[in-house]
């Protein structure tokens, strides 16, 4: 790549968390939200690299985050429940509280849920489902987003992107992750169509009087479409009832109240579900860690690709050679560090 | 319609219960097996209602399925799981002996989950998931089934269709439910179509040799596809991990080498997850049941269909004028009755 720059990871992490810190965040928050957003430009996952530092500071500009928020474990005693509240900070050094405790029961019960209320949400769920398979956990994450997307069968933006994430330890290996929005598209992927003048794939959108769309700015004022129709629709609504509702938190359309707008991070909750398999397989035959990789062999074998495969390999090469960054994106680092929160509207 | 005859719901019960118990299943088999074949014939559930008599039959005479297993309860002090084994008998009678003591585990520590394992599997899970919300919990339900499904990017059958199922309670209203394979469509479907020689829809299936088709039977030979392209198939492996080989039970692929044939009931485990939403929300605004019909009123009133909402209007049928059932099928049940296992090869 011409003009490019290779940062090493620490480097990069070092840079954004300078630019947040700069913005106003403590070094709590900061020093987490970094971590998500560097990992991500390292696994070349661009619609949640530095892409989103500027939503980050938008946010914060906007008073929709509250830059000192310290997070704080909610005592649950007894339950399988391990609930975090971050205080209206972001959603990832909630998380990064809570994991310890998560895990400690998910270990001596089979199964535990953490609960993270009141989070500013900008970063993708990979991060937190492999922090799982970390733990030698097993484990789903979701969150609802903001109405961006209609049921299957209406026409109008009611129910979030709603990502969903899994992970599945492997040893000695990168863990089995998936994390995908249940829209046919994530927003991020939508808003570098318009950014790029390209036009949307068919299928990913409708417009603002229900019709089908392949224009981005019509898509980001209709609405999206569920992946896999009514099952994806059905999916993304469980997501609202249990990462939202149940948890005490709020739903697409609530966030999209409050926020008024799409263009800053949604505040409302997560919910992680964490699973021992050690605990579920225990007094039964074989080793569900070895009986896993017959399966994922069994799998590539066919020439099906296991997820997160195109994230790992950029992990290897930015590992090995630094991430790369154009020309362009490193003035963008330099300009949101010396501007700091004027750098966005 | 003509020569159709209108059964009360108890009196279709009855008669399929007669039919399992000739067969030589013992009485808490039979009664559990009978209920969930009643209950899909009521719902108009077709690919699971009486037409799955046929398939119990012949996994009995198969030796496939133990006829006189009692199901029992596993101990697993201080934990969330609990875990019953079927003992080798359908996974009905399982579940409904779990039920309670996941319930109240569920109820005492926010979430709790049943593990049912060594279990032959020929109902929806819809019953189930709505069984859950009748105890004012909200739950997860998947299984594997056997290899029928390649993996996306994949052309051989690897993946079961992996039933998924979620309930969420309803104050005086029947539950939100949904229940689907992650195959873009059930099996039962593909061997409906099969039966009635009509030709699948595009993208439901390829052949052996890996390339589109729209035989039922080059289907059944080949390989059905996950719904919603590498999402629904990432799901699909997901519920091979947590409900197959987490919880020590066969995955897809082992269920077929075990079985050698998709004609008999699969035997194998199955993972019920049930949250009280009074647990987690707890300390949080907001009644999570109100809140809950917000989003459905919002759904609805978009001219979105909440899931199950056919199987409730032919439910309410059902209730009000008896299950209709045709000649053909009338005949069909009195000579199961009559002939026994002789009915089935």
């Amino acid at each position: 790549m011409s003009n490019a720059t290779a940062l090493p990871i620490s480097a990069l992490r070092v840079r954004v968390e300078a630019i947040l810190r700069n913005a106003g965040l403590n070094a709590i928050q900061a020093g987490a939200v970094a971590r998500v957003i560097a990992a991500g430009e390292r696994d070349a996952c661009k619609s949640h690299g530095i892409y989103r530092i500027e939503g980050v500071l938008r946010t914060i500009k906007a008073g929709k985050v509250k830059p000192d928020a310290v997070p704080e474990l909610v005592p649950q005693e007894g339950s399988a429940i391990v609930r975090v509240n971050a205080n209206g900070g972001f959603a990832n050094p909630a998380f990064e509280l809570g994991l310890p405790a998560l895990a400690e029961r998910a270990r001596s019960r089979g199964l535990a849920a953490l609960v993270i209320n009141d989070c500013a949400h900008i970063s993708a769920l990979w991060s937190e489902a492999e922090a799982l398979t970390e733990q030698g956990l097993a484990g789903l994450v979701m969150c609802p987003s903001y109405s961006t997307v209609a049921p299957t069968g209406g026409n109008k933006p009611l129910l979030g992107t709603n990502p969903i994430a899994f992970g599945w330890p492997r040893a000695g290996k990168l863990p089995y992750v998936f994390d995908f929005a249940t829209s046919v598209a994530a927003r991020g992927e939508i808003e570098l169509h318009r950014r790029a003048g390209k036009p949307l794939p068919e299928g990913w959108a409708i417009d603002a009087q229900g019709n089908p769309t392949t224009d981005p700015e019509a898509a980001l004022t209709g609405a999206m479409l569920p992946f896999g129709g009514h099952k994806g629709s059905a999916i993304g609504t469980m997501i609202e009832l249990l990462a939202g509702i149940m948890i005490g938190d709020l739903t697409s359309p609530e966030v999209l109240d409050y926020l008024g707008t799409t263009t800053l991070a949604p505040l409302h909750g997560e919910l992680v579900i964490a699973f021992s398999p050690e605990a579920f397989t225990a007094g039964r035959a074989g080793d569900p860690f070895a009986r896993a990789e017959v399966l994922f062999e069994a799998i590539a074998g066919q020439g099906a690709r296991l997820p997160s495969q195109r994230r790992y390999a950029a992990r290897a090469k930015s590992d090995a050679e630094g991430v790369a960054l154009t020309a362009t994106e490193m003035e963008q680092l330099d300009r949101l560090l010396t501007l700091g929160l004027d750098a966005v509207s």
